[in-house]
């Protein structure tokens, strides 16, 4: 008998007869012997709807209410989910968050959760009561409600497994694992069986959708096997594991991609070391994260800076840099949002330096020039014109022969 | 400077808009130098569509998780009057029944208020900010969400004014006051300014639907001025007191009745104490409310029943009595949906004796003949056929003067 938490995020609860599949899911891994909590998202579509009375009444509504209106979406989902397993002849429990002793710091909208008081959740166990509880929410040392930000349920499920000491923390969602690329650009892709906690980690920052990056560093923190899987097709999924076995791994595991970026080009700035320091303070100011940077000296003694920001944080960063142009003293600045970035992640990477190689090797044989390059010890990353998005994953995938397990 | 408690109910919050409408409403209240305290029920239609969602689950859902989900309507209108308030600058919070420290009994879908704890209500109050409270829920002793039915927001409202030795607490509702009869059957139905505690409970017994009977109970325990508003002109409304004054009350303050109705008689039954008795714990296992009774000794020595019990119990009274009739030896069982109750009520009732003349008159003047009668110290209420409601209020409303205020 294991001890298994279970998260549902938002489609899989979406309608009526998906919570019913939900509960026949949950009620046949008890059936199997199992003792299962269950952390669920708000049904999909719903913390829109909330959002947009919100906005509705102010634009930027106050955090704190805004938390308070939000966190009810889960408590519907949980309710309608208890109602359907205990109509199924289980015992079933909806918990919210001050039930469960979820405490967070008190920063809304974006909390982090502290601690997690089980004294409750161990006594539903022993009593043999199924859990379901709320995800996406807590309440701070005052009491209040808060809530921890899109993806958030992937964080309680994972720090709830870990705080109860689960053997397995099952993600359930829309698709049925991690896949070694995009499946929409390469029908050849394969969905991985295992993949490791570091390669999951660039993955998920590295615009693979599945996991929110929160919750895999979460699930890293305390070692705990993380499984995605479908709700709609389950199977055995892609579990996380935090072995590496070179006999076993890929040099390279996966080909991620990522649409929305925007490369900033600051052109003839003065040499030394203060300029680039005070252009990423000046976006740090806005909040405007930096992903890849790259400068390259100019014979004239002058400098050019490359840089990649969100493409959501596009007209902003622009307008923030051409504001202060004159305190950095560069000459001028572009933007370019027709770009896009491709990566290989693979644990392989550490060791087999020769693979840089056929990464870029294969880019050169479908004449793709790489606008930026950055690497990490298991990643290697190009910015690209976006047009050639596809080909260069479809290139890489084969390259690195991903569609085969062997 | 005065505290006033402020509750609006479904239809005051039903929509953005209206929201914002009762902000200004708060907001005015506050800034003529008074302390509020808000309590508010689900946007209207809200509450139905929970209890939908459910019942596509269960027909009939787990108590304790109904009232999970249906908690969720306060929790959403609370968050938004809030944002609604602080966008106009004034500080606002929201607060749920664990956070306001309102405790009932457990009984899930009509609890009761047991204790409310004000100490968190005090600090808001003290701090000057506008506590907004959802109303109609509260937790039980271990923490469970509990509700306390049907028209529970106002039992809220006048709880916490009690509790927290409010002023005044307004009820604010889509109708501007308490009428002398219902103004759709009888145009020149008067608003009554003042009306008595005594008058208050018996109208809302009797079918005047503006305030719920358990709330009006609630208030009498207290002494609790109570005044019933409308939010879409606001103004002075109806006051609830607890002073009788003969010189200014009139015999006669209102007239109010009832349509679902249903009449029922049980012919022939044996003579002697047993019978009824066993009639009414018979209706009293299925939860059937028997409201009026009457019974008319035969010459032969059997004895006829007559009883009054709300429509939506019709078929499941005819069953049970019909099932049972041989145990108590009725000849015959009948029903008759078609009637209705009307009533007078006032506390001149009580030392004026001639107005039973006045009633019965003003009934036989239109050719009305009484089904039952039942009287009570400041009521006398009748059922007759259904067809002549109308008509017989009114006669009532003329017969007694009720349209003009001396």
């Amino acid at each position: 008998m294991a001890l298994i938490v279970q998260k549902f995020g938002g489609t899989s609860v979406g309608s009526i007869d998906r919570i019913e599949a939900v509960a026949d899911l949950v009620v046949k891994t008890r059936q199997a012997g199992h003792q299962v909590v269950v952390v669920l998202s708000a049904m999909s579509g719903e913390t829109n709807r909330l959002v947009e009375l919100a906005k509705q009444i102010d634009a930027q509504p106050s955090p704190r209410e805004l938390d308070v209106l939000l966190s009810t979406g889960e408590q519907v989902s949980i309710a309608l989910l208890a109602m359907a397993i205990i109509k199924r002849g289980h015992s079933a429990i909806s918990l919210l968050a001050d039930q469960v002793g979820i405490v967070t710091d008190n920063m809304f909208g974006r909390a982090r959760i502290a601690q997690i008081d089980t004294v409750r959740l161990q006594q539903e166990l022993q009593q043999h009561h199924i859990s379901i509880i709320a995800g996406f929410q807590g309440r701070d040392l005052e009491g209040n409600i808060t809530t921890l930000g899109r993806g958030g349920t992937d964080t309680s499920a994972v720090e709830i497994a870990a705080a109860l000491g689960a053997d397995e923390c099952q993600i359930y969602t829309d698709v049925d694992g991690v896949y070694t690329c995009d499946p929409r650009i390469e029908p050849k892709a394969r969905r991985m069986t295992q993949v490791t906690f570091e390669e999951m980690l660039e993955l998920a920052s590295l615009g693979a959708k599945v996991l929110q990056i929160r919750s895999v560093e979460a699930a890293g923190r305390y070692t705990l096997p993380l499984r995605v899987l479908s709700t709609f097709k389950p199977d055995a999924g892609t579990l996380i594991t935090y072995e590496e076995n070179p006999m076993k791994n890929k040099v390279v595991s996966g080909i991620a991609h990522q649409k929305d970026e925007c490369l900033l080009t600051i052109r003839q700035a003065p040499d030394g070391p203060a300029t680039l320091a005070s252009i990423l303070s000046l976006l740090g100011e806005y909040a405007i994260e930096v992903d890849m940077i790259s400068q390259m000296n100019q014979q004239t003694g002058k400098i050019d800076y490359a840089l990649t920001v969100h493409s959501n944080d596009h007209l902003q960063a622009l307008d923030v840099l051409k504001t202060h142009q004159h305190t950095f003293g560069a000459v001028e600045i572009e933007s370019n949002t027709a770009v896009a970035k491709v990566s290989a992640v693979g644990v392989g990477l550490k060791s087999h330096s020769a693979n840089a190689g056929t990464f870029f090797s294969a880019l050169a044989a479908e004449n793709i020039s790489p606008l930026l390059v950055a690497t990490s010890e298991i990643k290697i990353s190009v910015l690209i014109d976006e047009r050639y998005l596809e080909l260069a994953v479809r290139a890489l995938h084969d390259a690195f022969k991903l569609e085969s397990d062997e």
